[in-house]
């Protein structure tokens, strides 16, 4: 399962500062920490920041790319011109991600260039004009139009991570179930798919807990990469337990050198 | 999800003593909680005491339903005598359980008549003469054998459970996959499922990591009933959040509560 690091967010209030203060320490600290845990990608968003999106998104790759030399970047962006910034600065010995396009057609014609250009995998939202769907078929059929589309220019089908959006089960109380149930399903069209868990548990307490046992029931399913934070240690265990369980952990190696690590709950 | 509470087991060493010095006390003890914990089933097994187990587990069930006039039983023996003298003396206004039959014929057509007579619900294990099918679709062939044999005499597959038998994830990998899988064929055919968890991480550190992770994913596949220990914190954790992650427990209600409780870890 690949990981992408998902605490460099300028949504989280720490972040938002450091990115401000330009303090490189504190942001090469929050992606070290993130990889030494098992993050394959660092997400990298700075669209919440006061300032100005690109200048923001160009220090935190120079920052972190002077640091960690080999560190491979997820571009958490909505904005063309920070993902076009992002990929002319990155020259770390890593690999590109960018997240994410939708199944709106002038987003995928303005990003899937920069995509292909830089080489990178790409994130791919299963909504459309007509907003978030409903059920596993509705998340099916929009990774599968998506597909289509991005596969006519060439993009290939590996490189592609389709995130069939978890919606809160506090309110909606089958749409984990229809999460769920699309995994298989996209994952038949030969893309791959992608989470970030936590909206999940939004609205109730302990959300970690839910978040992390929802997670075993996404590897159970098949979801091959998650957009977590990989230094929480009750997550951490539930993905290293899971992967064993459903014998993606030859040996259960993994898992016995992580209990020998102290790092399982 | 119905619970079976397993604590009442003679391979435990203090059940075991408990049962030898005729202690009530701890015996209820163990009882108590585990319903207050939320089992809806005791399971008593005495094969392992030292004695006559048909006397032993007279002595438990008369012990039990003196002190707990509501209580339900589940009789977990190999002996026929021992089931049919805790039949006989049950008298608790709750329902019996028998656990367990195979596919195995002798041991269908003495059980079937004793479950019939009690009404009972019947646990039935998918094993045959050749052992411990290694596949789901070997589970599920199994498992239909005995559904057409039971409902021969009239007996209701709504009573019956079938364990598809958990295999250790340390030396059979790709097990829990298969047990997992078997659990939406099962059902398909109109029985229920059941599961004891614990032999999945058999062999393995932090077991109650692996087994309440396990549990996450039976509940996805669909699980009706597990034999566990509620009192389990980590494991009563990831049931209650797994039946609120996949709509099973309306607005969260029984999550917020054990939140409220403090009864989650």
């Amino acid at each position: 399962m690949l990981i992408v690091g998902e605490r460099i967010n300028s949504t989280r209030e720490k972040i938002q500062e450091a990115i401000g203060k330009r303090d490189a320490a504190f942001i090469v600290k929050e992606a070290s920490k993130q990889l030494a845990a098992g993050a394959a990608f660092i997400d990298v968003n700075c669209a919440m920041t006061s300032g100005d999106e690109v200048k923001d998104i160009d220090w935190v790759l120079s920052v972190l790319q002077s640091e960690l030399a080999d560190i491979s970047i997820s571009i958490d962006s909505p904005n063309y011109h920070a993902i076009d910034r992002a990929i002319k600065i990155y020259k770390a010995k890593g690999s590109l991600m960018i997240n994410s396009i939708t199944a709106e057609g002038s987003r995928i014609d303005s990003i899937l260039p920069l995509a292909l250009k830089a080489k990178a995998k790409l994130i791919a939202l299963t909504m459309d004009d007509k907003g978030m769907p409903d059920t596993a078929e509705d998340r099916a059929r929009i990774a599968s139009a998506i597909l289509d589309r991005v596969k006519k220019d060439g993009f290939d089908p590996k490189n592609l991570y389709f995130d069939p959006l978890i919606r809160p089960i506090s309110t909606e109380p089958e749409q984990a179930r229809e999460f769920l149930r699309s995994i298989p399903m996209i994952k038949d069209l030969g893309a791959n798919t992608i989470c970030g868990l936590s909206n999940v548990s939004f609205g109730l307490p302990n959300r970690k807990l839910i978040n992390s046992t929802f997670l075993a029931m996404a590897v159970y399913a098949g979801l091959d990469a998650a957009i977590l934070d990989p230094t929480d240690k009750l997550m951490n265990s539930s993905r290293i337990a899971s992967l064993a369980i459903v014998g993606e952990d030859g040996y259960c190696a993994d898992y016995i050198k992580a209990f020998r690590a102290g790092s399982l709950i």
